[in-house]
């Protein structure tokens, strides 16, 4: 299979620049800098018109952006000009009048330079441009996401299958971790949570020193990074001794909110119609108060995308955007559950892409007793 | 030895606070909240003014910062309320008439929702309080920051040790990182760059598929991160084949231009010196257009901080901080030679505390031919 196609994704991200009203749009979020070039640096923006294309950057990544993004313009700063003044540079030469900046990638700071040293344009605040396109994926972004996912569930297979009750949550990340790049992940695509018992309900916990023997629940929740940046994101419980009612009754409801939130997404679901799904299953079971984040998001090159499935999204879901589904029970100093499946939105309906067990029995692990 | 002094270094903040002219500081940069309480996760707020010190986070945090925090007051808000809408209340109950905030960790959205929403306090921006106070490392910080080292060093040990021309970038990349945890670290410091040959020409190169065999130069950068998050930040330059005079040359240009700049570091010395001392030995070499980044960089909490050495900096060497040394020398297509250190600032001059051998005699490994 062929590379992505950067120019036609530039081309359809010049039509929403027209539309949100301004001449060019200069870009500083780096994931979007990648995924209009292809260049996997940083400090580096991207000044996109009509009429001119230009990589701004500095010297340390000159010939990897020749490498990168053959044919691209670039412009070199060097050391002792600041990227405010280089940036000024190109937008006066492409004579811009209307000069879109992404209000969610630039801080307060590098937007006063801008202002300072850009005196041939006025600056437009733009939100989400490139993000709305990334929220509907490409084939080629597809292949790379199942690719992640592969990863991630090759990793965990052997995370169970070497599973033992002296390990470490800390362990097992590396465990985890190796397993993963055994499998051609770059790396993790975020920092795994590992969490037995009373850690697991923190839902965002280092690993740490706790053994799998201290609790009969352990949580873990990871994903891969594959070479192309696109990244997986998953989570599952573990059941590694005698639980109590309480555990399974929890497991139990999670799975339930999860399975119906799943069957609900399709072309044209409000984003927070499914969340409502999920939490009503975990507040007709009295949970309500033990799940207090999103049901879930978009994720590829960033960990966290748009889409947000939340109770204040206003999002409507489309084919082509892939989610996580993710509801979770939290009982602070206890345990929490939390099952995550990442689902691609499908012309019809929906595929879930990650197939690792997830029915009670299947997160049963036995050790010797 | 016990932990960090919070209380303390909040006090020094609230000083600092004082003399930019505000009545309270919000503080958004994830470091300078960790450095400021002790909390380790993300999402979350920092507001600080004479009579009050809130944490402003949401629920997946609120039993993390009660261990993490002890005794710190917390604002959780619930997934329905922004996080401007939580700090305004915290704003108005403190009667904030002036509140500071980090231009340099709000996006303009942020700020912009910020503006809206806080109208009992006027908001004025600021840059670099907290940073400022973290150039100076405490006791505790050096502890931490040679534990960090520590695993470095050992962690290359193993990679030089097991050195193979078959291995790829990727595997020593790997090879590193294992090893590195297995002396404690919690990973790597940031990303290790692993160039062979015309790879370590790129500063910021990904390891890749290239083989040890490719080319007889091989440049490692890299660092673990140590438990309690401090870094160390290295790089060294193997000699794996017959090299050319150019090569050996440029060795001991970059070497040279490092020994005089670090015998330079003392309190007192202006940033852009010791910078232009590196520099002008590899000017007098001809190697001057080669060396397109500053010679190096505070680091502790994050990898790169302040103070930065480079021709634009302004700053000046005072005890406590650690910086590194890190000239290089990139010829594109064919190699480049960087070789960096760590060293801290005393009350009279300065302490290397890396210690991993560096001349052209330690570089060279030799395989079986």
């Amino acid at each position: 299979m062929s590379g992505p196609n950067y120019t036609s994704r530039r081309s359809r991200l010049l039509r929403a620049i027209k539309t949100a009203g301004v001449d060019a749009l200069l870009l500083s979020g780096e994931s979007n800098v990648r995924y209009l070039t292809g260049f996997t640096g940083d400090s580096t923006w991207l000044f996109l018109s009509k009429t001119a294309t230009v990589l701004i950057s500095d010297s340390r990544y000159e010939t990897q952006i020749a490498n990168e993004c053959p044919g691209l313009d670039v412009d070199i700063r060097d050391a002792r000009k600041p990227m405010s003044v280089a940036a000024a540079d190109v937008v006066k030469k492409a004579k811009v009048r209307q000069l879109g900046f992404e209000a969610d990638h630039l801080t307060v700071t590098q937007h006063s330079a801008l202002h300072q040293k850009v005196e041939s344009a006025e600056l437009v605040s733009t939100t989400g441009l490139a993000e709305r396109l990334r929220e509907i994926k490409d084939k080629w972004e597809l292949v790379q996401i199942r690719e992640a996912i592969y990863q991630a569930e090759r990793g965990i297979g052997v995370v169970r299958s070497s599973l033992r009750p002296d390990q470490t949550e800390r362990d097992i990340r590396y465990t985890l971790e190796a397993a993963m790049r055994s499998f051609g992940a770059t790396g993790p695509g975020f920092e795994p949570i590992v969490g037995v018992g009373p850690t697991g309900a923190l839902p965002h916990a280092h690993a740490g020193d706790r053994l799998v023997s201290e609790s009969p629940i352990l949580l873990i929740d990871w994903g891969a990074e594959a070479p192309s940046g696109y990244r997986s994101d998953l989570t599952r419980v573990f059941v590694t001794g005698r639980i109590t009612r309480q555990m399974r009754t929890v497991y139990e409801t999670v799975l339930k909110a999860q399975k119906k939130a799943i069957a609900a997404i399709k072309p044209g679901a409000k984003c927070r119609s499914v969340d409502a799904i999920a939490r009503r299953v975990i507040s007709n079971a009295g949970f309500e108060k033990y799940f207090g984040h999103g049901l879930g998001h978009g994720f590829g090159l960033d960990i966290h995308e748009s889409v947000r499935m939340s109770p204040i999204s206003k999002q409507v879901l489309e084919p082509g955007m892939v989610v996580t589904v993710e509801p979770g029970i939290y009982l602070p100093g206890k345990f929490g559950v939390r099952i995550e499946d990442d689902i691609l939105v499908t012309n019809t309906g929906h595929e879930v892409l990650t197939s690792v067990p997830r029915e009670f029995d299947d997160a049963v692990v036995e050790f010797l007793a």
